[in-house]
């Protein structure tokens, strides 16, 4: 296998694991920039990611044209992948989903803020887009590049936006980041919803969200949650010699 | 397989879908109108809707009577059904569930309205019906023609009524349209909760909900939340060659 | 089979139903009076409910002597059976549980009352018992029967005590009746808690409650329900033939 | 099989039970202390709970130094472990968990308290360790003895400490305590969150935490629980022949 081959395998990973831990169900999709080309990214057709193969992962340009003659039906949503990569070089893997427990703060004032440890790679701030503000009455569904814009500019450097009464769009450097910014988002959220409840609440520091963000990537406490997420969504078998697993790195 | 043939196969696949999504349970149950003869509907004898097979579909006058000589015990509700198809034309399907996190918004002055996108689709508005209010003291089941009709008023021209204590009733244009609105009363009513809890809510507005309503319900993004609601259900043998899949519309 | 038979079945299969809807776990119990002898009853030796086998049951004087030289350990909560039969001659079934949802209102001084129909069941009031009123510091187990009879009159004429800080001793006239109360006794709890946030509660008429009271207990519905919670267990095959299955009743 | 083998085996369960309960996914950690050797214990190399087999346990010196030539990547973390052996002779067994119901009650100001007789084994009091009173901004993460020593510090004699804004470390006599303890935690915590809504809450007294402290940690319902623990988490038949059964004990 070649590194696009890993990569592209890792995608499929990604779609089941975020399927399994409850982040996407029959809508929601995560998709990766061309490691090769950063004008494409690879997206899967139309098809729930719980049921995404191989062979559903199609190539895209960054303005949502297939590649080739591709005649899959798209996700109607696909701008939000190409707008954000577009605008945001250091972006290679981004997921769009309607997690329930984040949406409440996608329509209420109270701000989504990173509370536990493991949810600092969220970033310090999370802003909500509506796109009722430049767009008026729509089905809140993101379908051309003018919306996927408006989105990518309101995510500015931050990790996550909100999208109001719709869900949310992650951004990562890598997919395995995505996925952990994706589960860890709505994870910090029920935890937040509670403590408000219970009281006054102590949010992560700037410093300790910035100490999160600078923690490697590629460490070993990362690959070992891509390892369970992985085998509890049936997908161990997909890791087996895989470049970035203990055995593959000695 | 006839047309005939193919609906009822999908009244049974709305039967597991319902059930396996927690929308119902022991108790709850989904209808269709007869294709052919708008004074009749199908709908399973006295069974779980997740132990539903082919052969226990029945067939009704819209008073209730069962058709031809069916001795097999019927569903006690079976009006909610009948009172409906009879006084809106447009229902062909209707779905009556307990489904838990909606009941909250039966007994309290706290109106139900869409907070998310996917739920658009149940409506702007979703009235209360109380059957203590013409009918006083009873079991709260809906027995007879009498208190199926009530409902089916108080529904006028929304797409679900609440019933106070009890449940609610669902209708839609198509099996796919009415388990669709019944999967997500209970999500919107979920994180209606949890953002009542945080302030005030922002709710979709009249003309995001008209948008919503537009929306074709044979779209390719509908046809993806059958099959993966049909799949976890254990159902994806019974899609199949069904006419609506993307490989027979080629 | 004779009858005996059939109902030490019956109360294997309540043992796996409770566990698997959630209203025990490692523990909590179900037990019914010796159909043919009021002085005696069923109850498991020391055993979780999910890993009840027949060959588990155990026979018990109203005292909680061991009938016989059988040397297995029996719960060490037995009491609370015992006693209640010994009060209350109309019960032939108790559960007791420690189901999280109804501890809250063990606590706290808001009353649990029936808020839908199926908990009608439950009856109109849910009285809570302290053991710490008349016993003092405990480990709040119920390990004799001054302890037992203590909270049996606290039961009075209700189907259901809570039980301070530990969970609910439930009766039923049969074991589908105390399942039934100790299945929707939890569900009754959340809805309730639910709807506590979002106001002012409507809860059932006591004209209501009395007519769920008087519903026939052997009707087809609430076989449905029996014969479903036993699917979800496992325990389906356990069902064949049995004398209430409507294919027995013709 | 010697002590020592049986007590690994424990520990391999003890990982699979507390995966199975939710209280730890893919980060937390059980060890247990070495039996025959005070200065040093037993934790599984950096793998998550739920996969962890017998050779993957490494043996460690209290100051987190592996025992011998042993290559494996450890825990980060491992530091909670040996700092709590070294401050706490009574202490057999440790679990690190960032159990979600938890970790509100370390971001705010409202104690986590025993509520419900089961949740007694935590002890009356559960104190909240700030790592950034000592350390300022950190990871959150306990990466060396200094920082483990505080937190064993901040917990004193109590069983429990929760980490602000990242989960608890809990301690026992054994490994079926601790394992008690932190499965009972959680669940307190959900049953006092509800409660709190509700209105104003009656927590165990100090002589009822008094007297479930000094339950014996062998009686047969402990084991009970064990046993159905480690049921459902697949581990049956690592149970079989134990000394501790009551099979063995006869």
């Amino acid at each position: 296998m070649d590194a696009l081959d890993v990569l592209l395998g890792d995608l499929v990973v990604a779609n089941r694991i975020l399927a399994h831990e409850g982040v996407v169900d029959a809508y929601g999709h995560v998709s990766m920039r061309h490691p090769g080309n950063p004008e494409r990214y690879f997206l899967s057709c139309s098809r729930s990611p719980e049921l995404v193969r191989r062979g559903d992962i199609m190539e895209f340009e960054l303005d949502g044209t297939p590649v080739g003659s591709d005649a899959r039906t798209p996700y109607l949503e696909r701008y939000i992948h190409g707008a954000t990569y577009e605008k945001h070089q250091e972006v290679n893997a981004v997921v769009h989903s309607h997690a329930e427990e984040v949406l409440p703060y996608s329509i209420t004032e109270e701000p989504l803020r990173p509370v536990i440890h493991s949810a600092g790679v969220i970033g310090l701030e999370v802003p909500v887009w509506d796109i009722a503000d430049r767009f008026g009455d729509t089905t809140l569904l993101v379908v051309n590049m003018d919306q996927g814009r408006d989105l990518a500019g309101c995510l500015g450097e931050n990790r996550v936006a909100l999208m109001r009464g719709h869900g949310f769009a992650a951004t990562g450097r890598s997919l395995s980041e995505v996925v952990r910014v994706s589960v860890m988002l709505p994870r910090n959220a029920r935890i937040l919803t509670t403590a408000l409840q219970l009281g006054k609440v102590k949010a992560l520091s700037p410093g300790e969200v910035a100490k999160r963000l600078m923690m490697n990537p590629d460490g070993p406490e990362f690959w070992r949650a891509w390892e369970y997420w992985a085998s509890r969504a049936g997908c161990a078998d997909m890791l087996k010699g895989h470049p970035q697993s203990p055995e593959s790195r000695g």
